[in-house]
Order: structure tokens, then C-alpha cells, then sequence
């Protein structure tokens, strides 16, 4: 076994190895102390100053501003922006991600995976549910209103639930959401339900007011996407104890930011390696069309980087149709696609209708550039302007350069020419 | 077209137009009034008396009666069903069904379905979740104390709240819950979940007591099996239109009591045909064989009669291996040899990994005979002892000579020879 490969194993290991569980809903800025000095504004993907975002990332930027009362309104918030005001950094440089926009400001309420076989802590903000939302660029005052409930109660009624509970592990309940159609990206909504069945008690147990209980079931309740938040902070969780191993050539993280897709690779640290992002394909919501699509967004294909998603859509047949990737029957050879590029099957995360073959674990750069096969990454797609939203899903690959140029430096630091 | 199959067309068509609604859970005495008199015990299956009655049902009607008030003790209603002091019907009887040993008593409370389409309403108790329970034939303290609970608090929070709601229409959660790997007989953990994604903030909203409501939440969430008794009053809700439709060859009911498999067809109105049950082959939990296990029992296969449980099985490979019935990527064939022998697809319910494959409706009699293929169940194995409970889970074929039988008098009242 050479040195790349000792060192590969190892990577997928401690990402296999991990114990996720959920344990807290916290203000960022307690979260993460750094946020609260300089007016920071964390985003998805690689890192990005306010003159190349995109036009929903920049919405999102001036919905935040607004909400942390740093600007009056959207437009001295754009202006703000275009001065300086705020300090960008990409969630990843914190331990946390975010979907889509991803924005991660100090008073927002995080939701806190810790994966217990480590230590580590990882973050991520509360899914908002359907509709207009800062996610896909929303910045009116309904997507404000909604995030300040998420503030002042949901978060900490969740905090408080999750804390009286000891926590949620998080593996099994990503086991058993694969034996009921989800893929953990687009499709949620076995593990959102379960997650609600195991939070439910728990929340009436905290809660005193029953108004306040039922408005947090019912949020909750109506959102198939509730669990994807938690999957990303989870998968952030997995892999963060693999990056920095040194002579590792396995992906510790994939995002986008609406402008470039990055990577980071364990062999190479915390360098990132990034290309223009790519225009996803897939089935737009009606009156939608692909001129109206955002290219590629959000840290969300961190649950990619741990076998979910695209690379686990053999679970999923039902999401297929939604995401416009053929019929329902091919949903296996995607999966068998990622094993291409993949160190191997997860076996704690199986496929029941694939005879409980594991999801494909540890993205190989070499693989990736060898064999041609990019990562399939299962995506929602947000229009192009900012506050208009969600208008379709689809699938999207991450670009082959990012690859490559992560396999010329990672070979540079082997030593290998 | 001849005059049978247009009779089965229209029985058809009378299955897949239901329109099958929970709407509220009542007193069983309510429900069916006939109940208040002369301690009637209904149980699954055909009719049957004290002096036939398998193990663990005879254990059941013996809790039943100490839970009514009827015996002193367990010997006591043994005693006193001895001596004829109960009155035993079908549960088919009234309007109702029950899974296993299927006991509806007068101060139960029952889950009803509203089949808004005709009118018609159907009745089930309500899941007592696993280990030691009735249904199984459990009759001690922790038995009968878990039934107070569910007359007292449960099914008095649950009437509330679905009356509160309006009621949950069934047919679009039926079909979520066939992407989610669900058959509705041994695997119910995506409709239970849904079922309390919907339910639990009008429990919030209803039920004044927090920590009662935690404990009807967390009694709801721990019990993936929720759901099959809301499936099984569905069945029924669904099949009763079709009851008694001349020249019908359609099944409109399989059960069984433990001793005898029955079935009802509707061109042969409420007349039962039976034969001796078979046993289950499949699974059995650590400590139990075959030799313990009882045969084939209770009225859940009216979930077989309207194409789920083992017709869907391609819904939900996960569920092959629990009932020890092959390989997961097996699961089609199942759905595929029952189309075989029932009338076409039904184009709502259907199954991603088949691509969109309705689930086969309409168990023709005639198919069933010509073809010598039998109807899949999906069974749980109770213990032949009383008390005991569940000791496995497995599938059983419907005994083919309640078809013949079935056939011969159809074909007699049809002045065929």
C-alpha cells in the first residue's frame, strides 16, 4: 500500500468512523465569538468579495445587513457593501456552511452538530422552509420576519429541546432516511419527519406556552427540507477530522458560491481550488426557465462529499423525476457512477434496492481527473435576480479543473512531478 | 365486455375512487352501538367460537373481558367464555377490523375513517405499539393498563385533534409513504411519521396538559406500526362500496382468526368462504422458531385487498429482509406476480423504483383460481401461547381453497355450471 493510499484510508475512516449528533440550537455569535466583531458576513462557497457575487447572493447580502440592523434598508445596504462595510469569509473558514446564499451572521440561532468520535463541532442556520427565503436571494420583509422567529423562537425552543433530550444522533437516523427514499439533498422528507418524531415530545416537554409549540411543530412540520441543514452541518462534522492529513488525496469539501465551485483536499489543507461554477440541468418550477437560473450555490454538497445526495440517488428513485435526471429506474447508476470515484461503500449507510450496497465514500481527486467523472451534485436552482427564489431543481457537476489543479499542487507537495 | 367484467370494472372503479379521510377517534360503544349489548367481543377473521379459537386469541378475549369488567380475573373469563357468557362476532361484522386477534370491545377506542366519496364509515383500535399487547394475545396488567391509557387519554386527545383539523385525507398520504418505502402491512414508519408531522401541532393546538401531550407524542413516535391500523380502517372504508355488487368477482375481504382464513367476494355479498390458515414462513426474533409460532392471524390483509402490503411490496425493499422473503432487489416480483391476479394498477398509488407502477388492484377470484397463484401477505407471527406476543414476521399465501369455494358459488349464482 503506498503512502497516498495509507493516508486515503485514513481520511475515509475518520469520516466513516464519526458520530454525529445533533446537540444544540445556538446564536451564531455564541457559536462562532469571531462574529461578533467587524460586522463579518459568512457565505457559501469559496471565498468571494461583494463585486463578483451573484445577483441572489448579493440579495442575500443586503437582507442580512438589514436584519443585523448594519443598514437602514436594501439599498444603503448595497451601498454599505460597495464601500467595504462588511467582511465577507466563506463558512467553511468557521466550521460551519450554509445552503445556497448561505449567509451566516452573528444573531442568526445554528444549529450544532457535534460528531462525538472527534470533538468537533460543526454549524449550520435552520432550514426557513418553501417560498421566499434569504437562501435563493429573498430580502423582503417577510424573509426578515421569518428569520427574526427563527431568532427568538424557534431557535431556542429547539436549543432547549435538543439539550433536555441529550442530543439526536444523527447515523442511524441518515440509515434508516436512506431505507425511505431520501438522498439527503433534494429529498428530506423521511428524516425530516423523523427528526419531528423525535424532537416532538421533547419540545412539549420545554415549552410552556402551547401556541408557541404548535406554531414550532406546525413550521417544522410543513417542511420537507427541514432535515438538510442538519445533513450539511453533519457532513461538515464528518469531514472536518479529515482535512490537513498529509499525502491524502480525498475531498473534505465541495461548494459553490454562484460565481466559482471549490475544493478542498485533505492532502492540501485549507487551500482552495476553484472554477467558474456550472448552470445546473434540470426541471424548472412553471413560468421558469434555465434563463432565468442562478448558476450553481451553496456549501450544501458537503452532504455529496460524504456519499449522500447525487451520489446516493440509488435510495432515492422518487427524486429523479423532481431533479429532471431521467426515469425513476436509473436512479442506481448514479450511485454506481460515484463508486467510480470513490474509495468505497459506506457500510453503515446502505441501499436497500441496490441489496444493501453502502453509498460511495471518499472522492479520490485521482479518480476524478483519471476516469473523467465528475461528482453529481443533486441541487435546488435559484433565479438569477435577487428576491425572486427557488425556481427549479436539478443536478449540476462539479468542474473537472478543480480537480485537476488540486491534483497538480497536491502532487507538487508530494514531491511528485 | 361481459356482464362480469363490467360488474368488476365497476367495483373497481368503486375501490380506487374512495376517498378514505381519519377523522376521529370515538368510544367503540359509539361507533357501533349494537356493542352495548350483551358483551359482544369482536375479533379478526371469519366467525368463530370460544371452543376453535387459537391460543393467543382466546388469551385476548380473556383480557378483553377482565379490561370490560366482565370476568374477575383471567381464569374467570375463561370460565365465563365457556359457559357462552360472550357473544363473538367478525369484526367484518360491524363495520370494523382489527390486526392480529383484532378485540373490539364496547369501551375501546376506535380510529374512523370517513370514505367522503360514498359515505360509508369504517372502524380499527388503535396500534398499541410492540412487545406485550393484545393484539398478540398479551392480556397481563401492563396489557390492560396500556388500553386504559389509550381510552383515557390517547383516543380522547386524538379525536380532538383530528376534529380540530378537519380530519387528514389518507390517499395522498398513502401514496407519499409508497416513495418512502412503505407496503402499509409490516412497514408503516413513513406513513406513522407523516401521520404525526400532520397531527402533532393540533395535538399542541387541543390538548391543554404538556406533559400529557409529550407522553401521546412520544407514545405515537416510538411505534413505526402506527399507521397500520389507520391503513387497515382505510381498507375497509375503501372495499365496503363494493360489497354485494351483482356479478362481481372481485374480493372485497381477506382475514383471519387464527383458524380459519376467509373471504368475502362481491358478487357472493357477505358470505364467507374459508379454509384452514396457513402458516406464516419468514423471520423469527432471537429465541423463536416456527415451532412457536401461531397461524396466520387478524384482519390486516384488507390492506392486501386494496393492492398494499405484499402487492406493493416493490414499494419497499427494505421490508424483504425484516419478513425474510429474499433478497431487497427481489421486492418487485412480489408486486409483479399479484398483478397476475387482480384487475390493473391503480394509477395514485404508485411505486418510484418500478416507474410509477400503480400498485395491482382488484383480486379477481377467477385469476386467482386459473392461475393457481395465491395472494401475498405480509404478516407479524404471533406466539401460539397466550401472552406471549409477537415473536416474528414473515408473508403467507391466502389458502387457494377459498377461491375455488368462493368461485363455485359465484359461478352457481351466476346460473353458471
Amino acid at each position: 500500500m503506498s503512502q497516498i493510499d495509507r493516508a486515503n484510508a485514513e481520511a475515509v475512516r475518520r469520516i466513516l468512523s464519526g458520530d454525529p449528533v445533533l446537540v444544540d440550537v445556538v446564536p451564531a455569535g455564541d457559536a462562532i465569538p469571531a462574529l461578533k466583531d467587524g460586522r463579518k458576513i459568512l457565505h457559501a462557497g469559496p471565498p468571494i468579495g461583494w463585486d463578483r457575487m451573484c445577483g441572489p447572493m448579493r440579495g442575500a447580502v443586503q437582507g442580512i445587513a438589514v436584519f443585523e440592523g448594519w443598514a437602514r434598508d436594501l439599498e444603503d445596504a448595497a451601498g454599505k457593501a460597495d464601500q467595504g462595510a462588511f467582511a465577507f469569509h466563506p463558512n467553511h473558514a468557521f466550521g460551519a456552511v450554509g445552503p445556497m446564499t448561505g449567509m451566516t451572521t452573528l444573531s442568526q440561532p445554528l444549529l450544532v452538530v457535534e460528531n462525538r468520535a472527534f470533538g468537533n463541532r460543526a454549524y449550520c442556520a435552520i432550514n426557513e422552509g418553501l417560498g421566499k427565503v434569504m437562501r435563493f436571494g429573498g430580502n423582503d420583509a417577510e424573509v426578515l420576519t421569518r428569520l427574526a422567529w427563527l431568532r427568538d423562537q424557534l431557535g431556542p425552543a429547539l436549543g432547549l429541546a435538543l439539550r433536555d433530550m441529550g442530543g439526536i444522533p444523527l447515523k442511524t437516523l441518515v440509515a434508516r432516511g436512506l431505507t425511505m427514499g431520501d438522498e439527503m439533498h433534494q429529498r428530506n422528507v423521511a428524516c425530516s419527519s423523523l427528526l419531528l418524531r423525535l424532537l416532538a415530545p421533547a419540545l412539549a416537554r420545554t415549552t410552556t406556552d402551547t401556541a408557541d409549540l404548535a406554531r414550532c411543530l406546525d413550521f417544522i412540520g410543513r417542511n420537507d427540507q427541514f432535515f438538510l441543514n442538519v445533513a450539511m452541518a453533519m457532513g461538515k462534522a464528518m469531514t472536518d477530522p479529515a482535512r490537513g492529513i498529509a499525502a491524502s488525496s480525498i475531498v473534505t469539501a465541495m461548494c459553490r458560491n454562484g460565481t466559482d465551485f471549490g475544493i478542498r483536499v485533505a492532502g492540501t489543507g485549507d487551500q482552495w481550488f476553484t472554477a467558474p461554477v456550472e448552470m445546473p440541468v434540470g426541471m424548472y418550477f412553471p413560468g421558469y426557465s434555465e434563463a432565468d437560473a442562478n448558476p450553481d450555490m451553496g456549501d450544501s454538497a458537503i452532504v455529496e462529499t460524504i456519499g449522500l445526495g447525487g451520489f446516493a440517488m440509488g435510495a432515492a428513485p422518487a427524486v429523479v423525476g423532481f431533479i429532471g435526471a431521467g426515469t425513476a429506474s436509473d436512479a442506481a447508476n448514479f450511485t454506481r457512477a460515484m463508486a467510480e470515484i470513490t474509495l468505497g461503500p459506506n457500510p453503515e449507510w446502505t441501499i436497500p434496492a441496490m441489496d444493501y450496497a453502502g453509498v460511495p465514500t471518499g472522492i479520490d481527486i485521482r479518480r476524478v481527473v483519471e476516469s473523467g467523472i465528475a461528482p453529481t451534485i443533486n441541487t435546488g436552482i435559484a433565479h438569477r435576480k435577487p428576491g425572486v427564489g427557488q425556481v427549479g431543481a436539478g443536478t449540476v457537476k462539479a468542474p473537472l479543473k478543480c480537480f485537476e489543479d488540486a491534483l497538480e499542487a497536491f502532487a507538487a507537495g508530494m514531491g511528485i512531478t
